[in-house]
């Protein structure tokens, strides 16, 4: 039995998976219906957080749900929110055993979903798979438990770790197969976040394109003063696909109004000294619902967010082209002394994708 | 009969593969003796370059060699040098048919084996595997149509492509795996070679350590001056594992006199304007016998080597720490405006060593 609960169990994380970017604030969770060892319903969280995944696959198993068993790859909740909670949907459609990786940690479910199953009979196991579940729902997670974003840095970089030539010219140090990998990565994000010089230097969409994608992952661009283009991509498309912008306090009021004017969300967060507190921005991304960021720099937001830690994973395009020293930096400056007071990331995936690496890491616990 | 042709042709380049680095200025070549489909012989080229590996499995095979098939990863010699050709040894050992990749393009050879087989009824098949026999023999196949050896350029750095922090603190940057992986590459060259800058702030010993390995690389280092630490390890170390300095001809006399007597071999070479030039250096290498170098940088000779398309072969090691753009960078300066005026390397491994990822990239022909 246990062999075929992990296959199922499987199939409701990569359920759950699939759903990455399109769910925030809630969860992407997936769920499996089973019965005598067939599958019968299966369903996961649709865009925008609602139905759920197990009113889902309930809904497609009909009569065939007595008796069953439930892969669910988070603990069902439990509250009356906009929709019943799961658990009860469980228990009146006379599912027998649910299997959870996880428990939900929301102060609104965390354990309740368990013990509303437990008290109407079911079986309930727990702890299968926890850690590819912790994997799948690392955004929700990290907004449960740290109040921000999962955050995932992005660098497509030469051999030598350049983004640009001194002049300026990046375009293209990767090739395509890479830059469709990029699109597809911002889809599986809620949204992708670039600094104030990129938007100048690049004036890029930031949007996902070529794949089929229907949902767009919000624009986010961090700028303290807010001198961003008003001609730029992201303020002609504002009212399509969302921009916010992360500025500071003391932005001028003209451009609030002009960026506002154009459709922009504006976001006042606070300042460090003379920069924008990353902190503080991601906590105001996360009080926003946002659950994953992606960062696709430029080189000195790329650097502030590893310096305070902010970073969660790294996502490495490397190319077979040295551009040299004279290029321009993925990382900007660290103020990194010595190598043992660098934060180690820990890598998890590499392979070839067209004529370029991609290298994942994510950031090892203090306890590593 | 193709199928089991591949496999044993294919075992022969493993053996061939086995020796790289041993047998310079000689190819270390494989060759596999098979009678009725059974192995009767193997041999590679021995450390030094003699015997030739068709004589050692054709001794091995003894005399089950008549009928027998020879698989040979590189053309038999034909010409009486200090052992007797390797064309006539098959043809008294009463060998039916030989199988063989790719033609020796040594002037002394260049079909001639061959002929020498056929004239005599052996029957001869080529150009089987023969990319896998040219991969292979890269070094020595380099030496011959350019006159220079295969250059081989090894970067460790950290996520961003840096190689120190700024204050020069670079170990260590990759782990105790990718470093160990170093050590066999090294092995399979014939030389390691760094630049004068790396010898003043490493002192490295650039030996090949903890691998059981009895053939040491020569080691050079690349100094117009000449202006290297006498109290360095190279130095106190050049009686026991060849070292060969490459230096411009103002090169200070009484310097040539004391690394003469360290024990150090001199070599002089040309410059362009104030540079060494690197052709020249790496000429001066061919003639003296050299047919693959691994160079380990540092970033000023790397740069050189790369902007004067001097770089056959790439290998990256990259770590999960970013060191920011304060950090010593892995490439020097390469005046590289746009880029497509870059050279791009095509990829042909990458996978996880340790810790680190390992990409691998050979430079792409012009006509690709």
């Amino acid at each position: 039995m246990h062999e075929a609960d992990i296959r199922f169990l499987k199939l409701a994380l990569a359920l759950a998976r699939q759903g990455t970017g399109t769910c925030w604030p809630n969860p992407s969770v997936g769920c499996v219906i089973v019965k005598d060892g067939r599958i019968v319903g299966r369903g996961r969280t649709a865009p925008g957080g609602r139905p759920h995944a197990e009113r889902a696959a309930l809904d497609q198993a009909g009569t065939a749900t007595r008796g069953a068993t439930a892969y669910v790859s988070l603990e069902p909740c439990c509250h009356h929110g906009q929709t019943p909670p799961c658990a009860d949907a469980l228990i009146e459609a006379g599912i027998a055993r649910v299997v959870v990786p996880i428990v939900d940690p929301h102060p609104n479910v965390s354990g309740g979903g368990f013990e509303a199953l437990r008290t109407a009979g079911l079986i309930v196991e727990t702890g299968l798979l926890a850690q590819e579940a912790e994997d799948v729902l690392s955004g929700f997670l990290t907004r449960v438990r740290l109040g921000r974003p999962w955050v995932t840095l992005k660098l497509a970089t030469s051999f030598d770790g350049r983004i640009a030539t001194a002049s300026g010219h990046s375009q293209w140090i990767t090739g395509p197969e890479a830059r469709r990998w990029v699109h597809a990565m911002r889809a599986r994000h809620d949204a992708v976040m670039v600094g104030a010089g990129t938007v100048r230097a690049d004036d890029p969409s930031l949007t996902v394109r070529d794949l089929g994608v229907t949902h767009q992952p919000v624009r986010i661009a961090v700028s303290r003063r807010l001198d961003l283009p008003l001609m730029s991509n992201l303020a002609r498309t504002a009212r399509d696909v969302p921009v916010w912008l992360c500025h500071g306090p003391d932005a001028d009021a003209s451009l609030v109004e002009a960026w506002n004017g154009v459709g922009a969300e504006l976001l006042t967060c606070q300042l460090t000294g003379r920069q924008l507190n990353l902190t503080s921005v991601l906590m105001e991304l996360g009080q926003k619902g946002l659950t994953r960021v992606f960062c696709e720099g430029g080189g000195a937001l790329a650097a502030s967010l590893l310096a305070e830690g902010l970073v969660d994973e790294l996502v490495g395009f490397t190319a077979g082209l040295a551009i040299g020293a004279e290029g321009r930096p993925g990382v900007g400056a660290l103020g990194l002394d010595r190598l043992d007071n660098g934060r180690r990331f820990r890598l998890v995936e590499s392979r070839a994708v067209g004529s370029d690496v991609m290298h994942r890491w994510v950031a090892q616990h203090e306890s590593e």
